[in-house]
Order: C-alpha cells, then structure tokens, then sequence
C-alpha cells in the first residue's frame, strides 16, 4: 500500500540524501526498499544495510538498478526513483529510469547544463511518467499562502521582487587547499556555476513560484572571493520581469556567519509580503495604510491551500524536513494516480521538469551576463 | 531491524496519534505495527486500515492487543507501546503492557492522579522494562543546549526561573455549549486541572529540566474564566525553589491569539538565558556586562549534547516533530538495549516515570494551593 | 513666551535630572531659568553654571528657592518647578513650592511612603495648582494607543495582564560593598521598597493606564538575593482586579544582562495587546481567529489620541526622550492654561497626585503582603 | 553661551524644519534666535511668531537675513545657520553666508548638483568656516560602533556590502494627479533623481561611512512606476568599490508599506554586521564559527565612539531625534572652536562638504548610468 522508493546517492553521510528520506518516511506514504547509493559499490553496500534494506535490492550502479528492478513483478518493484548525487549526475539516471518506465524525483539543479535540461524534459514528455524536482522551499505553507494571496490580487499589481540568499560556508577556503572535496565549487561536477546553481537558482524558483513572473532580461555580477576557487562563490543580479517588474536578488556562498537565510519580499501596487525560511511559520503582509499583518501556519484564516500542506496545529512549529516532505506528498499523489492508470489531480503543486528547464536557462543566462562583464542579457529561451 | 511499536489511542482525526507516528518514523528505526487505536473497535480497525497495517494486528482493545502480541514470537510481536489516549486512560493500558512484558512510550501528564503516577512508578521498577513519558519540549537541541549551559556553570547560581505558557483554543466555549466534546476541561476524564495539567506540567518540566532544581513550596491562582467550564483555564503560580531561587510560571488557555508559546527565562547569577518554542534553533543568552550572545541550532560551537539531537545544518530548521522524535530516538537506544539484554546506555536522555511522579505531584500540590484560595503550599513528596 | 521651568535636584551626573531637562527642552516650549540642583550649596552652583543660568536663580535649597522666586515680578518668576531628587526629598519641597503658589512637576514615586502621598493630594487640592508626575512610560504613543484599543473595546472584557520589569543593574553588590552609594536600596532615602518602589509602580501604573483596572487584592513575594542589601531587589506578584480580571507582575533588579525592559500583555475576549518599551514605535495585536497585526507610531492608520503625542513621521523612530518629553507636554498645557486663569482642557493626559496616591498605596500593599510571607491583601484604600 | 542658530526654511508644517530644531534644542547648547522660514515673507513672520523669536530677527528672504546678522555685534549675531530649504535652494544660501562669514549647517543632498556641490567645497575651504551636511543616519550611536568594529578589523578585510531604503509614500499619485505638491519628484527643484538623490544618497552614506570604502563604479537601474511620476521612484544598484569589494544598493519610494526602512550589511572576512535604523538601538554581528552577538547602545562594552554619542543608559531607547541631534552636537563643537580662533578638535564626527561632494557624485554617476540603460559607469570624480 505505501509507495516503494529507490535511491540514486544518498550514501553514508550525505546530508542531502538523509534530508530526502527523512522527508519521504515522515507521513508513513512512501518507504525505501532499494538503491544505489553511491558510485562505490562497497559503500552503496553498507549505505544499503545501514538503512536496513534487503541486500539483493542494494545495487552496485544505476543502470544495474534500473535493469534488475524493472525485472521485478508490478507491486514489488519501485514505483519512484529520487535522484540525490551531484548536479552532474542527475541527468544519465534520470535519462536510465525514465526509458525504463519509472517515475522520478529529482534534485535540484536540474542538471548538469541546459543541453541536458532540454532534453530531459523530451524524455518526461515522451515517457509519461511523474517527474518532480526538489525546490523544496515551496514546499513551505506560508510560501503556498503567500502564492494565493498574489494569485488573489491582494498585492495588487507586482512592481519588485527583492530575493536573498546568503550564506557563510564556503568562507572557509577548504576546497582551495585541497583539505575537503566541495563538489559546489568544481565545474566539472557542479557545472557552470556555484553560487547561482546552487542557491541562486532556488531565490529565482522561490519568487517565481510566488509570482508567476517570468523574467525578460538580466544583469549578473559574479565574484570568487576565495582566492584560487574555480567558480563563483558570490552573485547579485539586477531583473527586469516581462510586464515591467523589477528584480534585485543577491546570493552568496561566504557570507560570514549567515547559515541559510533564503528569503523574498514581494511588493505590489496594494501591499507588500516578507518571508524567511529560518522562520518559515510566518508570513509579514505590509498595508500602505493599515496596520501590518502577520499570517501564521496552521491558523483558521489562512487559505485552504496552506492548510492542505500543514501537519501541526499553529504554535506548533513545522521546518524543512516538513516542507520537503510536501513536495514528496505531492510527487505521490501524482504517482499513486500514475500507477492506477487514472488522469493526474488538477490540483498537484510541486515543481516539474517545465521548471527545471527554466532553472537551468537562468543559470545559463546569469554565467553568460557575468562572463561578458556583467551586461544585461535576455533571458535564454528553451 | 526496525523496532516494532504499537499504539493504544490515536485514532482517526486525533492530533496527537499523528505527531507520534511521525515523530516514530522519521529516522527510519521504528515501524507502526498493531494498535488498538480508539475505544470504539470499529474506528480502530478503519485507522488501522488507513495506516496500512495487517488487520489482524489492529485489535478492538488494548487488553486484547496485549495478550495477543505476547503471544507472538519474538523479532515479530512488538518492541513497545505508545500510549496516546487521554489522561484516565493512561495507566490501565500503562500496567496492563508492563505486566505482559512490553516497553511503554506514555503521553503527558503521566496519569489520572498522583497515586496512579505512584503506583505505576513502582510497576515501572518492577518490570524493569524501559518506561518514557514525551515531554516533548525537552527534545528540541537549543533546551538541551541550555541544560548544559546550566550544568557547566554559565549562569552562575540561578536565582530565577520565569516560565510562560499561554494558549488561546478555550477561549471558545464550545466545551460549555457542547458544541464539541473536549476533554481536556472533563474532571472525569482529565483529572483535576485543565489548564496546569495540561500545559502547565510542560512549564515545570521545562524548567526543571534545564536547571535540576525542584519545587519547595508554591502559590497556585487558578481561575476559570469561561462560565459553566469545569476546570480552571488559567493558572498562575509563584514558586519557591529548594536552595532559595524563585519562580513565576504563567499559564492559560484563554489568551485571546496565543498559539503554544512555551518560553522560559532562567536568570542566574552569572548569565540568563531565553528561548521560546515557537522559535525553536534559537538560544539567547544575555551577560551583565557583554554583548548578548544567540546560539543557533546546528552551529558548531553548540555542545556535542546538542549536536546529538540535531539532523540538519545550521539555518535549516528544525522544529516540533523532530524534537518529539528526539524523546522516540532516544527512547529507542533504551529500549534496543534493553531488547539485547545490554545495561542501559547511562547518557540516555529523556524524560521517566520518575518525571512523570514529579510532574503528577506538581499538578496535585497546585490545585491544593488553588483550592485552598491561593495559598503557600509544601510541594507533596511522592 | 516659553514656559519658566525651576529644578529641584538633578545636579552634575544625575541621569534622571538631565533626562527631564532634555525632555522639557525638546519642543522649544520649556526653558530652565532657575534651580535648587543639590543638597550640597556648591554642587548646586556649578550645576547651574553650567546649565548657563544666571546665578542668581541658582539657589542654595530649594526652600530660599521657593521663597526668593515667589518674590519674582509675575512673567519673571517659574511657572513650575521640576522634582528630580530622591524619593524621600520629593514630598518637603513638593509642600514648600505647592504653598508658595507654585505648580509641580515631580518624579516618581510619589512620596517616602503612602501618609506623604495622602497629604499631598490634600496640599494639591488646597492649593488648586497643577500637579503632574512622571510616571514617563504612559507617555509612548503606543502605549496611548493601547488605551484607546481597550476604552473602544476592540479588546472585549479584560481578563489578565501580565506586566514585567526586569532590569539586572543591581547583581553587582555594589552597595553592600560601599563602593558605591546606591540610594535606591537604602530605605532611609528609598522607603520601604526598592524593586517594586522603583520599577514595580511603573508596571503597576502601565496596567492601569492601559485598562483602568483598579487592584482588589494582591500576593507579593519579595527576595533579596544580594546578602547585606537591606531591600528587596526581586519582587513577584500575583493580582485579581476588580471585576474578576487576574494580573501577573514581576520586577527584578537582578536580572543578568536584562536592561529596563518593561513590557505589558493584556488579555481581553476578543484579543489581545502586547507591548515593549526597548521597542515602543510597535503595538502587537493578536485576535482569536485572525491575522496578528502590528501597529506602527506615526502611521495614519492610528487613533488621533497616539498622534496627537508623536512628532515624527511613521519609520523615523522615536523613544524615551520623547515620551518623556509627552508628560511635560501635557503639565505645560495644564500649567499654561492655570496660568492664564482659564479652565484646564478636559483631554488632558499626564499622571496625576492620584495616580500617585494609588501608586504609594501599591507600594503599601506589596510591602504588607510580602512581610506576611506573601499572603494575599487588600489594595490599602488611601 | 549658548550657540545662536539661524535657520532658512523650516517654517509651518515643514517636517525636516522641526526636526532640525528638536535635535538643535535637545542639549541645551543651542538656541534659535533667527531665520527666513519661507520664500513667502509673511509665512516667515508667522513661524517666527510661533517659534517666539524677535520679531526682528525673522527675515524676508536669506540674503537680507545674512546682510542684517552680520551687522549685529558678535556675541548677539548668529554663530551659524542651518539650511533646511527643497535642494535647489541649498547652494546660494549657503554660498551667501559662507560669504558673510558664518558657519553653515546644511540638509542634503547637498546641492542641486554636482557643479554647485564642488563649487560649494572651494566657497567651504576659502571661507576657512565650518559646514556641516546632515546625513543623520551616520549619528546613531550604534552605526558608530560599527565602524570602529571595521576600523579595528574585528570584520576583517569587507567584502560586501548590501544597503537597503525602502520606502512607500510615494506609492500615492499625489504628485502626478495634482492633490499636492511633492517638490522631491520635481526635477526643477529636487535635482536629476527623486529616489536616489533623497534617499540612496543616505545609503552611499552609510555604507562609506562605515566601510570607508570608495565607489569605483556601478548600474544603476532606474524605474518610474507611478506613471507620469518625472524622476525615477525606484532605484537599484550593483556596486563595485575599490579594492574589490561589491555592492547592492537598493531604494524604492513606491514600497507598499515600508516606511523608512534603512538598513545596512557588511560582510567581511571574518565577520559581518547588520544595523536596521527602525530598531537603531541593535547591532547584530555574525561569526563564522561563534555564536552571533548583539551589541546594545548605552551598555559599558561598547566603545568610547559610540558612547561619546549617548545620553541614556542602555534599555532606555534613543531614536532618530538624538542621532540626528549628534550631528548638531559635533557641528557644534566645531563652531565653538571656531568662534573661540582654536584649532578645530580632531576627532571632530559629522559630514563634511567632502561627504557632501562624494553623495553628489554619486548621483550624478547613478543617473548617468541609468540614462544609459543602466549600463556599468565609473564613478565621476570630482
């Protein structure tokens, strides 16, 4: 009755596959039953039995995964892969699991280069699976809420977007000295950029998400504080959002002392909203001319949306394990319906493939403004 | 692997059977097995049916369960049980399970009455099974964090402890108009207090908790300000520490807009320190004559203690659920100990029947106090 | 044109005699042209030297103060005098300068204990002048908002206040050492009371203010947690209103890096307000079933009661000076119009002699209470 | 003994005029004695009846008012006037009284642009008089504290910088339908930029006040939302300074709902800080690897700077009014200096006509690079 998961990465000490799984286990939907944990067989092994899975469904590869699994009888083969290794590696078993009939989660970015993203989203089309992608910081109900109150009009016509998201981990220029393998800062792994692939990319889904903006052109400014460091670990952009929005969103990777401070503030022609994910329970609303409003998760008054992805009464504080989780609650419906042969929920509400491409496409676009010296460039189209 | 729990109570639409189950699962070492989830048999076979579970497993009661898991081989009938029905039904199932061999994991307060608490503290020492009460709010890394500040002298002697819990969901009279059936404020079901028995209990734990000190004497003003209502919805207490420290522990559950802010203050002689549970990954720490200093969850300068307790990085919070699953972990390595005949390990870290005795006699001694009109009254020792 | 301000007290170094002048000064309405500033006849010189006086009305004491200036042309001599001495020294000239025909400004407490304050308020009536005090912290426009939220009823029937007032400036033993003189512990100079005769009857005054609830009885539990200091510098009371309303106050002296953080929450059926002096340009509104909202000094959006005392715009903000400076406000147009022989405006809103009264009588009370071992007693009717 | 003021502009219902006073009054050092308060001479008579001067000392128009003072007798005339007028009218009073030989206080932006402002800085230095410009964010005490913390390298070398001023009460089409007369949107008399000039001005200021760090070039990205609006309402900047560290500077006058929200963050290697202005009494620091700190106006630890601009102890709240009232404080140290022929103090602290040339510049460069399609623009010397 619960849907069967495997895994590609994710293997001891991988703080990003235990984020997944955790997120995965916590509504008692969706267990784990195999995978291949990483590109070391031996390590997959003992990733494998620590999660205490039956040997035979620890695989040494992917492609090993994907074959032996679609071997197995309908009910007791996975119904879902999720992809957790870096950006490089996402695109191949995506590609693997997709033609071998599975559906699959996978992280963010997307991929290794808008090339990849392109053609994985023919592979989607073609294939008709369920493929999600982890932004998971729309997984929140406060950023749900603040989406209803744009779509609502209560904002009134969007004139800005403000997006930060700085961080304070790669101050330490470990990954320079060779004393800690960073795969964020190797273009060989991580592709074209550190600072926007990994985080940059998340404030520009997040204030889409809320919005619905799209943007027209863009100017980035890219630095590598670090000395020696192969890729940028700081970037700030300016936007210009078809319909005539502007955008400011800064990023960065060496911050000193920030941790993971991702947060918007959207202003429109009626009223303003603030949101910060260290704080996620709240959502601050500003009137020109009545007294500010604080929404809180979990109250009567908030939308039906933001209660359908809320667990705990209000007072009763949710966080980031909680937020992944809704994007896997949603992956699962839409599977669930895949596997019954019925048509998907009109309402499912996780980022798909269509919005990995346009995370790559800003990345692409963000590398090439910086590149030439950061100039405005349009927005790659793809 | 996995231990094997079962549950009695929790049923359909119950808050907190789900926030057990999800504490449970979340790190993947327990799985939901039986359950006698209502005293209605046939909403307990429908909840069991929703959690997937073998319907030979769901029982109608939980004697029944009981007798029939102890019938089952070892490595297939359950590790324990997890109590979550209201406060008259804690201790029947509490010494029916203990008596057939099981571990218990037992909601708060621990029972009806302070001589049931006493009577299953001895049935606890008898069985030497492992016995765990969720104090939940114990679970969070920044509560343990502050203990540890405490223990290693950071405050100094402490000379105060100012404790908050206000809710505001009585304040709506729909136990009084019958609108809906709340048990909280039903003497034959809750006990003898409402508003002290049920959050109230929280405060003294928490405090308790991070200072170790214990309650001499204290003054109980309880009132109940929703007309008709049968226990108090609103308690205020002064508190006399042995040793000399004072207290101020606040309560209500009519604070018009208060969600589950439990907060507590410590001020010692060397240092105070705050932390409020709706803001969980923050500590504050405020000194004479320095700058105030906020230590946050996942950092790694917080106390290995903290760090124990503590699944993701520093600036993604966490928040309830993973603070309840820490009482579950922790109950857990207790109860796999035990399971292989091993000593207890003697870091364990959550809260006993013995807190749960001390909890039971607090709630007795404040409504004597109350009772007696307010009166100093001597901690009853138990 | 300007009104003529004479000062009792505030010689070189007092913090809170500057705090008055700065506050008389702000708006160009007040000027000081006369002043007894010590005890000590040369201090009191040097004092008025360098506050630019003409030495002349630089007085030895205050009586040949009292007594020369009445000599004064009218136009030539004060209007008022302020009061800025310690507590025992505000009843003596308070009398001197109320016969001589003078009107008053003093500072709070009232008087050296509660016989003072009765016979004040007999000189104040016989004398027909105006008297104000400075129980400053009523002065926050927020604070004015607060009242008004509660006389329109936007907060129901009140059912709690919880007021605060924790400083930590006394941990130090400075006095008891004799490293320092310290007036505020020596009841000789103090009275009866240090943390409640200081910081308590502002959290006292604050309540009533806001709600008009008037005390019925109260249980206050006094500690001395700094050996040989000869009052108490911890106090915590449990109150019921009239009316049935229940109060939660607490002060302390010795509260480890706390500054002056006096702060109210009142409790009402229909929501509540919440209230802190170290940030007054806020007023945090939570209802039953809707958003929080936040109130913001200098905003449209607020009663014409809180702008009438604000001078800058909404986001500009403004603080203690000011507030203070609210109170003179306030006594200049009820000295002004005394002085022109018209009768005083009926909006007026500054503390009273029967404010004062009320306050000592507070004092009284706690006193009592705490002497008997923190039994409830009757507000002392005065 | 007083310092006799002057002042130009400022007269009813001018807000910056009376904040001018309030700060010049507060310490009792300054008093004002003349002014030509309007361009309407009988609006000039009635604020200096209000303010109570001498009826002749309230002048028609400056230039009489300079020609007049300066006939008076030293020791009666004006020791300096504070120019408070639309910036168009800031050069030639200023020119004039330079020229007359007085010291001069000026609001900002400076000039009406960057011809006058570097003619301005010759009249300065020839005149051998002082001239102070009042950026008064840079008068807060805590925005002190933190540039000795970069001076003293606790942030270690600053890599970036983020300044943020929105504001929203030009989201109002006042200006445009007509309802009212909003000089700053008016180039005629605000200059080439409404956003950037009023209020990016203050956070070039800041930053460089801090940092000490020099714009070596930046785009600017100017938008005019409300249409029909003649200057720009909204203004984004990426920076480059010199030595490598980058910039975001970003300003709105059409932000629903924001105030007068100016805040800074500077990163460093080793640390970083972050001031809001709306909660001046904070300065927040983040560490990479130590818990973060909180450093409060008024308390011992912070240093003499900061403390040397502090009337109140720490938790009694100072505001906008003092910070601004420091600029005045310093001016005013200067001007005694001065009339007394002593060299001027060194650790004189206000803006000087160099601030005053560098916020010009930086306009003239931001509007530059706007015009050009907010293309990368060196910064224009001057």
């Amino acid at each position: 009755m619960k849907l069967k998961m495997g895994m590609i990465g994710g293997g001891q000490g991988a703080f990003i596959g235990n984020v997944h799984r955790m997120a995965a286990r916590l509504d008692g939907k969706i267990e784990i039953v195999a995978g291949a944990f990483s590109a070391n067989p031996e390590k997959s092994k003992q990733s494998g039995a620590e999660l205490g899975l039956d040997p035979r469904r620890v695989y040494p590869d992917y492609q090993t995964m994907a074959a032996q699994e679609a071997k197995l009888p309908k009910g007791e083969r996975i119904d879902f892969v999720s992809i957790v290794t870096p950006n490089r590696m996402h695109y191949p078993p995506a590609k693997t699991f997709l033609e071998a009939g599975f559906n699959v989660v996978c992280d963010k970015p997307m991929t290794f280069n808008l090339e990849e993203a392109v053609q994985l989203r023919d592979l989607v089309k073609k294939s008709e699976k369920v493929f999600a992608l982890t932004h998971n910081y729309t997984g929140y109900p406060m950023v749900k809420e603040a989406r209803e109150m744009v779509r609502k009009g209560e904002l009134g016509k969007i004139l800005k977007i403000v997006a930060e998201y700085p961080q304070g981990w790669l101050l330490d220029p470990v990954d320079v000295t060779g004393q800690k393998v960073v795969w964020r800062t190797n273009p060989e792994v991580s592709g074209a950029s550190s600072c926007i692939g990994d985080i940059g990319t998340h404030a520009e889904n997040l204030g889409r998400y809320i919005t619905g903006l799209e943007i027209e052109e863009l100017c980035a400014d890219f630095t590598t504080f670090v000395p020696g460091r192969r890729l940028e670990d700081d970037g700030n952009l300016l936007i210009h959002y078809k319909g005539g929005a502007r955008g400011v969103l800064y990023t960065s990777q060496v911050a000193a002392g920030e941790e993971n401070d991702i947060n918007i503030r959207v202003y429109g022609t009626k009223a303003s909203l603030e949101w910060h994910q260290e704080e996620p329970n709240e959502l601050l609303v500003k009137y020109p001319d009545s007294p500010r409003k604080i929404f809180r998760r979990g109250a009567n008054y908030v939308t039906d949306v933001a209660k359908r992805f809320t667990r705990l009464p209000v007072g009763h504080p949710e966080a980031f394990i909680e937020a992944f989780a809704n994007i896997y609650v949603e992956a699962a419906r839409a599977i669930e319906a895949e596997a019954n042969g019925k048509p998907l929920p009109n309402d499912l509400d996780f980022p798909t493939v269509e919005d990995g491409v346009k995370g790559m496409a800003f990345i692409a676009t963000a590398v090439q403004s910086a590149k030439a010296g950061a100039t405005w460039t349009k927005m790659i189209t793809a």
